[in-house]
């Protein structure tokens, strides 16, 4: 299958002022690093201005018509200071991954911006893991994929080919700096990769991603000692399990040089781990950890652990407490090479949820982010749903756990406790569709994930605005467009979908699609206790008490149906259909007024794309039109049910009599 | 994989007065249906009596020691007489089928009765066609199969092996005469079972078939001759067309002697037909019937023709209709070796639907009426539901399209209209499973639907009994609890499931487990419109109308809301929750009650069932009990679900008080 650049578009002519003098590189290559930021450069430069600069393989630090690559002792990891001065670029880096970005950086100016004159940026990552997880099975599927088939995976073999170095340079370009390329739900063939048949093609890989900054990891079974036949237990207080392990780190992360550690899913939806021997999680992941610490391995443990077999007639068990339940107690028991890789919220992915409370609550141990940028319930790439923004009030948001340097970005970037052992990871929408995508404008959100991982302060119309000139160049209506269509489609979706916090009411198993019902009387744990007078999970103190485990001040915001935000409400408390929001409006009439504007905003949306026929290629045009045309119906059918379904249950009629079904 | 005699019981010794005399069969064998005759008597008495016959293969009208098997001309095709005089047993008949089945009803006489003194026993079949249809897909699953895998087909194969001799042993013993192998919706490998590719071992199933006075069918797929490459339409008007056909007739009966014809699906969900070209369901099918006729082939039409992309705001369009506004005008039109096959409702195999207009409407086409054995909304062979009381409810009812002889099974026997290419399908419940069945018990729906189609004036505890007592044996503790527990399992299950008619409310696509809102808001025509006020569908002369496709009094009864059974008072009307019924409890109190009914009715059954152990084999106590643990559960499941789904709605208190969720 072939594929598209993305957003590393150098295929155009691009008019920068000064770019076409950059003629030469000065640099000392002496890593693989250092050749790829040369290799992009040469690529970039030659694309973008028509001619090819020449590598002159000089330490340089004087003069010269060129882009000087300069190591600089002192800097931060990863960090670069890129700079113009007299018709001369400098990018100083103290280790070659800085470099690195400040090629990217540089590449980026030069197809964003107008000039390079003057430039100086210098610019440190924001968090220390900038990480993708990708859900990728061995066979070749992907769990939660909706851009095709894997390209890591094909038929239970590994796969590194084309297609692998251009991810490895998307990757690279945003700053992503670490990888696991396999699904968190390690089944059959997976469970073998850290074994002889697959460690070959594994370090293969990791080499290949290494040239480019990006560490690879990959997700662990947790009962591999058990189903890899070698012994009857996985207990993790076990001298035998413990030796196990030792034994397979001292394998893995010798045959795979540079290897960064695991990602394991334990003691979730049927997966096995520690709870199966009466242990901890920190039992289990202190045993990992001290088998990888010798390596520098990492161990990232997710906190997505919840009772999956729940019985919808209990009102009193809160899946939104689980999370918080099960690792709370463990605070400051894990050890340093551990990270708990932690939810944005504490359901699944929904497009709103109250931030984690284990974010604020943990206070002793390394904690990630875990954000989605696979559209699993908002709209599966084929509704267009901009995620950034709702990534940033994520880490905009004060947790309280201290007076300053509070919000979630600082825990996750080191700052509250002064950890590095921390970052973000997303839930990768890539697969081996031609634009990577699906969707081509969910390419956004691969993109706007790295650079918000990298940047925090970069702020969702700014990376959408990058995206856009990457991707289609800097033409006037194109940028404003797009940039409008990207801005509104979260509030949108949001609209025609779940408002008032309310999520899960979407076809089980799909998550595609409207059905309140659908997961009411499941063993999920995610309801919204609809009946004829109201709507909405009582999570207050007189409920399940889920909003007391925030820090002041939030939890008596949360806990008061008074003064909770109106966009959290019906996730809080269970409301009456006539109760009065702070707009004026009932809930009911909230409902039945978003459902018809969110419709709205789409079709405007799509109206105002459709003006860019001609203005864009007429490939992701047409695939970008196509899906937009589903939207806007399936934007309808969102509409009608959702209303229908509250019109007839609370049988209170829409005041500005609409038509309903 | 191993499977068991299911009925077919010849293993344990029996006491039946007489039987241990009957050492000699005289026979004179002229085909393999005698020569099976033969076999089975001599499998069946060694089993029974511990000495197996010996033929002698003399033309005997005189005495003897044993059983006579004797050709008697006139007598009516497929018939027997079996009578005992003197020590001496005679079955008579004019055809080998008619010894065949005077066989096995002496067989079953030996195992169900005490004595076969004085027994006689003349019966000619009710139905000209006892019809099972297979839903084998050729990769070996099976739509809507909860018994296993195909044992028809494996890899897109077809198998002929010992599995199938005991499957033709099972339906002749119960009077099937024909047997469709393979999925009405026909894909892939199956459109090549009508070339070379698979004939020559079509044959050879349909000679061991012969052997038993069973026809074989293929379903065909309507495009075959696109999909098979060969042209480039399938308009039945056109001459090309037509020729292909008559060739393809030409070679198929040729290659397969005694081969009975096709079973099509045509333009329904999804499957191909002559609406493609414009034309009418006559065209199509007397197309094909023109090519078979030759070979006194039948075409076998389904009727299961609806709109399946139906808009659930779209209140006029009604799916109950379709089948009647389809073929109704065309009555009259089809050839004589064609014949309709209508469900014995407008929907599909509810726990309870009213009968199909089209019986009472047609007057001048063949009819057979097709059932399904196979539980897909009945609870799936996890479930007991015992279907004959069903089917006898179908086959009473009165069309009123004669003054006399104008019940269902007056029509499809051929007695209403005089036709003779007539009768009765049911989509079969058969898998690999060692017991056939998947739950034990379903064994006793294969056969009394072969009974019932035999004879149709046998009740369904007439076949219950006869059942058990061929399975298990005559032991009065376990034929009164099987009995028992067999007939009050339809009623239990209407009631823990869907009452008063209103039918879909399940999961979608597995149609399996309560889902009220699971078909509601979808494609599928299939609707409860129920709102805070009341449910059920207006299919009254103000509503869509279809009540009024019956005949008189049929026609104002169901049109009128005071005058509609309540079994189907929701199917034809959309009535408010405080609406009185007959019973003079409320829609609403009803529901709620036949919720708790229909559950407790299921305590006692497995109580009850419980007291057999020791009293049946282990193995088959065993496999019961585990589904009739699973039924108890999954009965709570459906009344807490549907309880709460209509208390939340409509906001009515039960009575009684008891919990809901």
């Amino acid at each position: 299958m072939s594929f598209e650049q993305a957003w590393l578009n150098y295929t155009e002519r691009t008019s920068c002022e000064g770019a076409d003098r950059l003629q030469n590189i000065y640099a000392d290559v002496q890593d693989e690093l250092m050749r790829n930021s040369v290799r992009e450069l040469q690529l970039g430069l030659e694309g973008m201005t028509g001619r090819q600069p020449v590598l002159r393989e000089i330490s340089c630090n004087g003069e010269g018509n060129g882009v000087h690559f300069v190591y600089q002792a002192g800097m931060r990891k990863e960090s670069y200071h890129l700079y113009e001065k007299d018709g001369m670029v400098t990018i100083e880096a103290s280790d070659s991954n800085g470099i690195l970005y400040g090629t990217f950086a540089l590449l980026r100016q030069i197809r964003t911006k107008d000039t390079i004159a003057g430039m100086d940026i210098a610019k440190a990552p924001d968090m220390p893991l900038r990480m993708l997880n990708h859900w990728d099975n061995m066979d070749g599927s992907i769990e939660r994929g909706y851009s095709g088939e894997s390209f890591f995976f094909v038929e239970n073999e590994v796969v590194v080919d084309d297609r692998t170095v251009t991810y490895a340079r998307l990757a690279a370009s945003v700053g992503i700096n670490a990888v696991v390329i396999n699904n968190v739900n390690v089944k059959d063939a997976a469970t073998w990769l850290i074994t002889e048949r697959y460690l070959g093609k594994v370090r293969e890989l990791a080499e290949l991603f290494a040239g480019y900054g990006i560490k690879l990891f990959l997700s662990l079974n947790y009962a591999a000692p058990v189903e890899l036949g070698e012994l009857e237990s996985a207990d993790p207080l076990d001298e035998r399990v413990k030796d196990w392990w030792k034994k397979r780190m001292e394998i893995v992360f010798g045959e795979v040089p540079g290897f960064g550690g695991f990602l394991i899913k334990a003691d979730s939806e049927g997966r096995p781990g520690p709870f199966t021997y009466g242990r901890t999680h920190a039992d289990g992941a202190n045993m990992l950890a001290e088998a990888a610490a010798p390596y520098g391995g990492l161990i990232i443990w997710r906190c997505f652990v919840y009772n999956c077999q729940q019985d919808w007639r209990d009102y009193k068990t809160d899946r939104a407490r689980s999370g918080y339940d099960n690792f709370m107690g463990l605070d400051g028991t894990f050890l340093d090479n551990v990270i708990l890789q932690i939810k944005n919220g504490p359901m699944d992915f929904q497009v709103r949820e109250p931030v984690h409370p284990l974010f604020g609550g943990l206070t002793k141990t390394n904690q990630m982010l875990e954000v989605q940028i696979a559209q699993e319930y908002t709209g599966q790439q084929r509704h267009l749903c901009y995620l950034i923004p709702m990534f940033q009030e994520i880490l905009k948001f004060r947790t309280y756990v201290k007076e300053e340097n509070d919000t979630v970005s600082d825990i996750v970037s080191g700052k509250t406790f002064g950890q590095h052992n921390c970052g973000i990871a997303a839930v990768a929408n890539t697969g081996n569709d031609e634009n990577w995508t699906g969707h081509d404008m969910a390419a956004a959100n691969f993109y706007g994930f790295g650079r918000l991982a990298f940047d925090t302060k970069l702020t969702a119309e700014e990376i959408a605005g990058e995206w856009i000139a990457m991707t289609y160049g800097r033409d006037g209506q194109v940028m404003e467009t797009l940039t409008d269509l990207l801005m509104r489609s979260w509030p949108a979706y949001e609209k025609y979908t779940c408002p008032l916090g309310i999520g899960w009411m979407v076809n089980p198993n799909f998550h595609y699609g409207p059905s309140v019902d659908g997961y009411e009387y499941s063993r999920w744990g995610t309801y919204h206790r609809a009946d004829h007078e109201g709507l909405g999970v009582d999570r207050s103190h007189d409920g399940t008490g889920y909003a007391l485990l925030y820090r002041e001040p939030n939890a008596s915001v949360y806990d008061d149906r008074n003064k909770c935000p109106d966009e959290l409400l019906l996730f809080f408390h269970h409301m009456p259909y006539t109760w009065k929001l702070r707009s004026g409006k009932t809930v009911i009439q909230h409902i039945y007024d978003t459902h018809f504007e969110g419709v709205e905003m789409v079709d405007e949306m799509v109206e105002r794309f459709s003006k860019l026929q001609g203005k864009l290629p007429a490939g992701p045009y047409d695939r970008m039109m196509e899906r937009f045309t589903h939207q806007k119906e399936h934007a309808r059918e969102w509409r009608d049910q959702i209303n229908a379904y509250f019109w007839r249950k609370s049988g209170i009629s829409d005041e500005k009599e609409r038509e309903f079904y």
